[in-house]
């Protein structure tokens, strides 16, 4: 996906935001917004919107001196989802439906994302997302290419999501294997995150080596890139690897709840809309 | 008031906003985007934000040729108003405090503000402003400052609030000078708007002179602010004004809706609160 004029104003919040996790400094934070003001200038429109955050969470790390300003509220996002986790396998047992519910729940947990918003309410939001319909219904399309997939390549996204991710995989019933990160960005998902997360119990983990808030095949390793390439099945979770990814010319379903009017307008649908979409 | 951090990635949104009534074509909103981006590094926190309003404001004439973006919208907003007058008429006449009430009307016309928010309803906003209570209970010093002024300095914010100011200006019963901006800024009155708006028949109109969306002093000419000195009771409608103008050393009563949750933290009350507030 692009970027659309709307997403400049929207990288000078999320700057300050995430510059406001690694320091409380005003002075700093104050330079952090001068150098990505500058920076706009820089960014053509026909990048993914990812290629940006990576850019400006470099900045935040190199003026801050803070490599994982998030590495605090990630372990904590990995708890809550962890002492939840009794409670949705429960809801995932007792549902008529078991992979849509689990579907469901993997969604709910994209909320956890400080890139885009700030506060979130988790089990607010897992009875809601509960509560709604798919948007997008390639649920159908999903199933079909699950039943015929060999091996799942599941792209994770923020880090206390995993837990959630955890859930789906369960319920996929195939060999998958689950990507992170290469380094911190944001809160999202790296090695020691997903292992935290008890992935490594139902995947084998690897890392895409992006160090971009989003999958970005050119910023990727020649691992990742041939697995991605060669895989019966991709799982996208969020909206970082939807930006990303939306361009790429294969098979793809994105999991994600829609957070920005942007994305909303790129897609066709509503902010808060939860979509299973099938690229292609 | 200074400019907060938050004001930054704020000032890009209203680039963007703004830039947009002026030009459709994506081409020049990302070369405005870009100048303005540029522009944050010299923006020191200690300026008032209207003070960057300005430079934007000039920044997207310039760019763009358009020196007056909002002249159909103020229009529009002008004729709206009128249309409501009659209305407004009965509801003060029929009130049991009827200053209050034309104060109350005076506030819900600040919602029409292109600065800020893009959407308003402004049937929906008198209701509502007619139910709410003042947040800041200045009114019984307001009072007491209105009998003993010989004389009403009243400034003025935008165009199509100027309607509801007239309301207000008949309710005080003293002479009233209306204070507009130097030029067309934003959707902020100007001279001909106040005259649109028929404030010509109810007070003197002067201009202060300041191009910007809010009143800086060192930005004014000469005999506004000795008027500003010299005055008995000097009315301030609206955030633009609030924040060039809270840190002057005079009494001063503000009239306005909270729009955004710097304003809200500085005063003190909430996003969506409507404010009389006497300084000193």
């Amino acid at each position: 996906m692009k970027t659309y004029l709307d997403c400049l104003p929207c990288f000078l919040q999320q700057t300050l935001r995430a510059g406001r996790i690694a320091t409380d400094d005003e002075k700093i934070l104050k330079q952090l917004l001068d150098d990505v003001g500058m920076m706009l200038k820089d960014i053509p429109l026909d990048n993914t919107p990812p290629e940006t955050g990576m850019l400006i969470y470099q900045k935040i790390s190199q003026i801050t001196g803070n490599k994982d300003p998030y590495k605090v509220i990630k372990k904590e996002n990995i708890d809550n989802a962890l002492s939840l986790y009794p409670e949705m396998e429960k809801l995932v047992d007792r549902s008529n439906d078991k992979l849509l519910t689990a579907i469901k729940l993997a969604i709910a947990g994209n909320v956890i994302d400080f890139g885009v918003n700030r506060e979130f309410d988790i089990e607010k939001e897992i009875s809601e997302t509960l509560r709604n319909e798919l948007v997008l219904k390639d649920y159908e399309d999903f199933k079909e290419a699950l039943d015929k997939a060999k091996g799942i390549l599941y792209i994770g996204d923020n880090a206390g999501e995993a837990v959630f991710d955890k859930i789906l995989i369960e319920q996929l019933k195939k060999p998958v294997v689950y990507v992170v990160r290469g380094r911190p960005v944001i809160n999202d998902v790296t090695f020691q995150d997903a292992v935290s997360a008890g992935i490594d119990k139902v995947a084998r983990v690897i890392s895409s080596g992006t160090p971009a808030p989003g999958t970005i095949l050119k910023t990727c390793n020649l691992d990742f890139i041939k697995l991605f390439k060669s895989a019966n099945m991709v799982i996208s979770k969020g909206q970082g690897n939807y930006e990303g990814l939306s361009g790429e010319d294969r098979s793809i379903s994105f999991l994600l709840k829609v957070k920005c009017h942007v994305i909303a307008r790129n897609i066709g649908v509503k902010v808060g809309d939860i979509i299973l979409r099938n690229s292609r």
